[in-house]
C-alpha cells in the first residue's frame, strides 16, 4: 500500500448526490491531507462540484457512469440494473481490483450490501457480512453490530460479530483488549435465545487475547456504555439503533417545545446557547454516521442517506481510520488466531 | 362488579418494598376515591405506613405473609418457595378469587410472569401472554407489545398481540379504531423474519373492525408516534424498550453537564427552570410506569422495581383504568370477533 489512502466515493448515493459528497469529502480532505479519492458519478453534475475546489480536484479522479442507484430500489433491482455500471457498483469494485483501499456511498443500505457481498465476498471462515454502528455513549463510543445485515444469528456468528467487532474497536478507540457483551433480555427464566446463550458459553470457555468477555448486557446498557462491543444479531440490533435515534429525536423536540413556551425560557436559552451547542453536538447523528461493512474482503462505509457534507466527511473519516489501522489485515488475523476455519470445518459448535 | 374498583397490591415487591407501594397507594387513592386497596405482606412494616395514613387505611384492608420474592430470584426459585404463600403470589391469587379486579406489583418481571401465567393460565385461543409497555411519544402515547414476556412469536402470536394491544389503546387512549404497525427492519431485501411478513399479510387481509393496521414500522417510527400500537416479539421489545430508556438518561446526563459548565449557562438554566421541569416530567420513565400484563385470565400490571410512590402511583392508575374500562372482557370480546379460536383449532395460519 502506498502512504497515500485510497478512498474510492458513490458520488451519486445518498439523498443530495453529488453535492453533499463533494463537499463532504473536501471537508475529509482538509483533515487528512493524505487522501486520494476516486469518485463514480455523472460528469455533468460532479466536474463542475470539483472544479470550484481546486485542492480537492488535484486530489481526485472522477470516472463517468451515468447508472444510478435510486434510494428506495430494492437490492435484487439494483442489482439487475446497476451491476458492472452503476456508480455504486464502480465504488466497491475500486476496492476489490485494488484501485482504492476503502469504498464510502451514502446509497440504499440494501443495494449497498448486495452488491458488497457480490463483488467483495466474505472472508474466510465467514459465512455473513455485518454492518457495525459507531455508537455514542456517555462514556465515548461503543461498536455495536450487527444492526442490520442479516436477520438471525447461530452461536458462531454471534462470536464472529465479537471478533470483527473487537478488531473495529481496538483501532477506532486505540483499545488493547476491548470489553464486549452480548445483547439480551434480562426477565426470562432461560434468559435470552438459546445462540445467545451458546455463544456467551464460547466466549467466556475460550482464551481470547483480543477481547474481554464480560457477560449479557441489557438494551439500556448500550448507552451507559457497558463495554466496548455490544453484539448482536441484526434485526433486534437495527431496532435498537432506530430505537435509540428516534428517541433523540424526540427529546430533541420536547427540548425545543419546552424552551419556546416562555419569555424566560427563552432568555434562559440565550444565556446558556453554548451549553445549549455542547448537547446538540453529542447528541448530533452525524458524529457517529459511518456503518462498516464487516466480513468482506475489503471495507466499504455507509453513510446515513439523509446526511450533510459534514456527517458524509466524519464517514470518509471512518473510512480513514480503519484503512490507516489496517483494520482488515487485523480481522483476518484475529479470526484466524480464534480457529475460526477449522471450528466451522468441523461442523458448527465449539468443542 | 361493584362501583368499587379493587386493587390488590404486592406490598413487598420492588426495590423499596412497603414503604413506596403504601404512599403509591396514597397518591393514586387521592386521584380515584372509588378505590379499594387489599395489601398483600408483613404487618410488622405494613401497619405502621396505613396507621400514619388515616385515609388510606380506612380503604384498605391487609394480610399478613413473611415470605417475599426477592428481586434477584430466578422465577423457578420464586415458585419454588412463593408459591401458596408469598405476597407476590397471594396478590395474583386475589384477581383469581374475584377478590380484586386487577393485581399491582412492582416485584421481579420473570417471576411475576410466571406466577401469573401459573394461576391466572391463558385466555382462550391464547397460547402465551405479553407485556404491554404504555410509550411516551412526541404525539402523545402508544402501547408497544410484547416488551418481554416471551422470546420468538409466529404470526398468529403477532395477530394475537395486534388485537389485544388494540383493545388496550382503545380504553388507556379511547380511540375507537387505533392504527397498528408490525415493527421491522427496512434494510433487508426479504424485508423482515418470515412470521413478521406473514402476520402483516394476515392483518392486511382479514377484516379488523376494531384496528386499523398501517403496515411496517421501524424503530424511530415509534418515538415519533407513527402508530397507536407497535406490535413486536419480545426478544427485540424488550431490546427497544430498555435501549430508548438508556438513551433517554444519557441524554439528561448530557443536558446536566452542558447546563454545569459556564456560569452563563447555570444563569440560564435558572432562567429556564420552568422549562427544564416541563422537559423532565415528559422524559420521566414514571410517568408511563406500568407493563400490561396481557393474554391471561385476570389483568396484573408490572411497575418498575425501582420506582418512587409518584411512580408506582402511576401503575396504579393503569390498573385502575383498565379495571374501570373492562379490558379483559373487551379483549376476550375482540379475540372472538376475530375467530382467534377457530383460526387455531384448524391448525395454525389463518385461510
Amino acid at each position: 500500500m502506498s502512504h497515500k489512502i485510497r478512498i474510492a466515493l458513490d458520488a451519486m448515493g445518498g439523498d443530495h448526490g453529488p453535492a453533499v459528497v463533494v463537499h463532504g469529502a473536501e471537508l475529509a480532505l482538509a483533515r487528512h491531507s493524505e487522501c486520494e479519492f476516486l469518485f463514480f458519478g455523472d460528469t455533468s453534475q460532479v466536474t463542475p462540484l470539483l472544479a470550484a475546489r481546486p485542492a480537492l480536484k488535484s486530489a481526485s479522479r472522477l470516472l463517468h457512469t451515468e447508472v444510478a442507484v435510486r434510494m428506495e430500489d430494492k437490492p435484487s433491482q439494483a442489482l439487475r440494473y446497476g451491476r458492472w455500471k452503476s456508480s455504486m457498483w464502480l465504488t466497491i469494485e475500486a476496492v476489490k481490483k485494488g484501485q482504492a483501499d476503502v469504498a464510502v456511498s451514502a446509497g440504499n443500505t440494501g443495494a449497498l450490501m448486495a452488491m458488497s457481498k457480490f463483488e467483495l465476498k466474505t472472508l474466510p471462515g465467514i459465512e455473513r457480512p455485518a454492518i457495525a454502528a459507531v455508537w455514542p455513549t456517555v462514556r465515548g463510543e461503543s461498536i455495536v453490530l450487527d444492526v442490520g445485515a442479516s436477520i438471525g444469528a447461530d452461536a458462531d456468528h454471534l462470536v464472529d460479530l465479537a471478533v470483527m467487532g473487537a478488531a473495529t474497536a481496538r483501532i477506532l478507540f486505540g483499545l488493547d483488549r476491548p470489553t464486549v457483551g452480548l445483547l439480551n433480555i434480562g426477565v426470562e427464566e432461560v434468559k435470552g435465545l438459546e445462540p445467545v446463550r451458546e455463544a456467551g458459553r464460547i466466549l467466556r470457555e475460550e482464551q481470547w487475547p483480543d477481547l474481554d468477555y464480560v457477560g449479557f448486557v441489557e438494551g439500556d446498557d448500550i448507552g451507559r456504555g457497558k463495554v466496548d462491543v455490544v453484539v448482536t444479531e441484526g434485526f433486534a440490533g437495527n431496532i435498537a439503533l432506530k430505537t435509540a435515534e428516534g428517541t433523540a429525536r424526540q427529546i430533541s423536540k420536547y427540548l425545543r417545545d419546552a424552551m419556546n413556551r416562555s419569555l424566560s425560557a427563552r432568555l434562559g436559552y440565550l444565556l446558556a446557547r453554548s451549553a445549549f451547542r455542547r448537547l446538540r453536538e453529542r447528541m448530533d447523528p452525524r458524529r457517529s454516521n459511518g456503518g462498516i461493512f464487516l466480513g468482506l474482503n475489503g471495507i466499504v462505509i455507509k453513510s446515513h442517506g439523509g446526511t450533510d457534507a459534514e456527517g458524509f466527511a466524519a464517514a470518509i473519516d471512518v473510512g480513514y481510520g480503519v484503512v490507516h489501522e489496517e483494520l482488515l489485515a487485523k480481522i483476518t488475523a484475529a479470526l484466524g488466531r480464534h480457529g475460526n476455519e477449522p471450528r466451522r470445518a468441523f461442523g458448527g459448535a465449539a468443542s
